[in-house]
């Protein structure tokens, strides 16, 4: 029996694995973490929004009920392409075949005091560490004296604006108006201030015009300042500096603005494309290793001039494109190039309001984009029980206007008492 | 305008302020974690059966619902009794009145080997990691090629028969039973096992004898070794040792056999009773001092001759009456003693089992007493968004047989990547 093992648990190794189910392969799934993590939710966990497990759905649940798919929790450092073997921190692995999904990490494009004093929204983690710091600027500045320092508590700079950046300055930004003002009557509301820093013309560049238009409208209604051309340089404790030589006073800082290659990638001697990520011929292998794919945001693939990008679409058929290449192979057959089929793409940008682009025709904001894009999401979203959980969050969230799960983990609290050092955080949580 | 301030959002502390609101008294609660934990369900928590924020109310949430309660995020360090202050770690707050309602913290009897070692079911963040390490043994377990050190992986040693231990006891039973098992294919189901110590000669010595050995039945029938009259001495890394001599290997060690009063107590110069408790007159106030009231587990207040025993039902009447007396005093009005009405107890043992004696003559065990308890700690629950989704868990957990909640959060998986040392996560996050 073949042997095919699956480096990393993200929506690319997800459909691969449910490909070669019950085909009569012997699969091996290899992550570091139990659980595979549904990331297009993470803003509503950092938001307080919903809680933290229902988008990290335990991966053995999953897998045991696929037949022929095992699961081993592990960090991959390495892989010997000439022997077939994975080398895991604790061990090693043999394959026939090699499916590598392993996903991205953030890009700081070299910006080393923007990693030390910003947030992601990439691992669980740092995500729920972004939260509780959310709400402890709020009980920090309840009782800060200067007016000065109680604003730069009170003000949140967003960098990038993608669908990460825009959704989550969206749900912050619903989070402070509906709760947080009312959970901190001695604020004043207008000590509050998001900002959304966008280097480029626009934000959302993936839509078509008249739809960014919209978002940068319902934002700015809500009371985001959307900046536009605007180049960070940098941060600093308290504040973010700006290419243009000014800054933004702010105690919380995220950056959404770049992602690259998960870390295993610079660990691997193979030709890469822009941001680390593994060249891949146009069947997803590395060139000369017909039996080594690589998929997801890990790996870098022009297609009609421009690189795929790196979204969960993407993953997902590359992922269910390696699992029946493999197969096909085992069989002896040949194997078509990797096409992607853009369904198009979709932002959600607060109550009532978002924009959907579906297979580049289908062109519509507003409220039934919103519908269309809670019901996609919970589509995705794995397992019954997490759906239905985050279904009856949303509609509570919704006819309560509540964002309820605003509690301060415990032990990040005690940490935060002091102010915080992002520096020692990110050490500990570094993605990859 | 008189100001009470009250020390602890715990069942002591809610109560006293839900008293006291829209009385045209000033209030200001402080509490050191943002939120109100709901401990009778943390062990849930611990068996993956529910979510961790289920049980954490924020306490701005519930708070800002009642007039004229404010609430300060903040670590109490001492009291000035002649001036009438609360010392915290930050500042300082004046008071006319005083409820000191800080709870408790686990007692070890000296045994610093078992504190070093072992896991208590007392605050949210160590109960999330006490979850991961359950898990977290597993995945070691079946990495693990000798036998021995394998079996040690997969026992668990839970210390203590009250509640607490035979209710967490149970669910892990559960637990592994139903889930993990399936989870890891490779591990032997006869390898895994549970452990109840209990130094005196029953356990749940509040039941009358017949619903106690209903539960020692129960549980043994579902697989847990109950061992009666059994000493511990302390503990070392992966064992229990007893005061018999011998030693049982485990992994996991959970410590539920003692409770004293909270950390700040002991800062108090304050006459104290057994465990820490700080000694009270019988209208809850300290000798010579009738404007501070003391309730609930860090209260010492012998009634018909035994001390009001350290569970909910008391720091809740005791808030309650410590807010009431502090309006009448307000008012010039006499204060009757405190009157403990003891409405009973109940354990839950496992699915469709648990023992109720409510009144000192209403006694079932079995199923009713199984839902019995579901809908009583339901109602106590604070919040109608917890109540529904603790709700909705419990059936779909009961109906699916699922504890779902399988999720090793990343930050402690990594810690945890070595083998646990106990001792350093515990200095962050004792209780008190």
């Amino acid at each position: 029996m073949k042997r095919a093992v699956i480096v990393g648990m993200g929506f690319g190794g997800l459909k691969a694995a449910r490909a070669l189910a019950g085909k009569g392969v012997d699969v091996l799934v290899i992550d570091r973490r139990n659980f595979h993590l549904f990331q297009p939710l993470l803003y509503q966990v950092a938001t307080a929004a919903i809680e933290q497990e229902y988008i990290a759905y335990p991966s053995r649940a999953m897998l045991r009920k696929w037949k022929g798919i095992n699961f081993r929790l592990g960090e991959v450092t390495g892989v010997d392409f000439d022997s077939r073997i994975v080398r895991l921190a604790d061990g090693e692995v043999p394959y026939d075949y090699l499916v590598l999904a392993a996903g991205s990490a953030t890009h700081y494009f070299g910006m080393q005091s923007m990693e030390e004093h910003s947030f992601d929204l990439k691992s669980l983690d740092q995500t729920v560490r972004l939260r509780n710091h959310i709400l402890n600027s709020f009980e920090l500045a309840s009782s800060e004296p200067d007016p000065a320092k109680r604003r730069a508590l009170l003000s949140f700079v967003v960098v990038g604006g993608g669908p990460a950046g825009v959704e989550f300055a969206g749900s912050l930004q619903e989070l402070i108006q509906h709760e947080l003002i009312k959970d901190y009557p001695n604020l004043d509301k207008s000590d509050t201030k998001i900002v959304l820093l966008e280097a480029r013309g626009s934000i959302l560049p993936f839509l078509p015009e008249k739809q960014r238009d919209y978002a940068v409208r319902k934002l700015s209604g809500m009371g985001v300042e959307v900046s536009l051309n605007t180049q960070v340089s940098g941060a600093e404790a308290e504040k973010v500096l700006l290419a243009k030589g000014s800054h933004i006073p702010a105690h919380t800082i995220v950056w959404t603005a770049g992602v690259q290659a998960a870390a295993i990638a610079a660990a691997l001697d193979l030709p890469k494309g822009a941001g680390g990520r593994i060249a891949v011929e146009p069947d997803l292998t590395i060139a000369g290793r017909p039996e080594v794919f690589v998929v997801g945001d890990i790996a870098f693939l022009p297609q009609n001039g421009v690189p795929l990008p790196m979204v969960a679409q993407v993953a997902m058929q590359g992922g269910e494109y390696a699992g029946k290449a493999i197969l096909s192979k085992i069989q002896g057959q040949p194997v078509a190039p990797f096409k992607y089929f853009d369904k198009g793409n979709m932002a959600i940008i607060g109550r009532n309001a978002a924009a959907v682009n579906a297979f580049g025709v289908l062109r519509f904001n507003g409220y039934f984009a919103w519908v269309a894009w809670l019901a996609l999401h919970l589509y995705y979203l794995a397992g019954f029980r997490n759906r239905t959980m985050v279904g009856i969050s949303w509609m509570l969230n919704y006819f309560f206007r509540s964002q309820q799960v605003r509690v301060i983990s415990a032990s990040i609290a005690k940490e935060e008492s002091v102010p915080l050092k992002r520096s020692e955080v990110a050490t500990s949580s570094q993605p990859g």
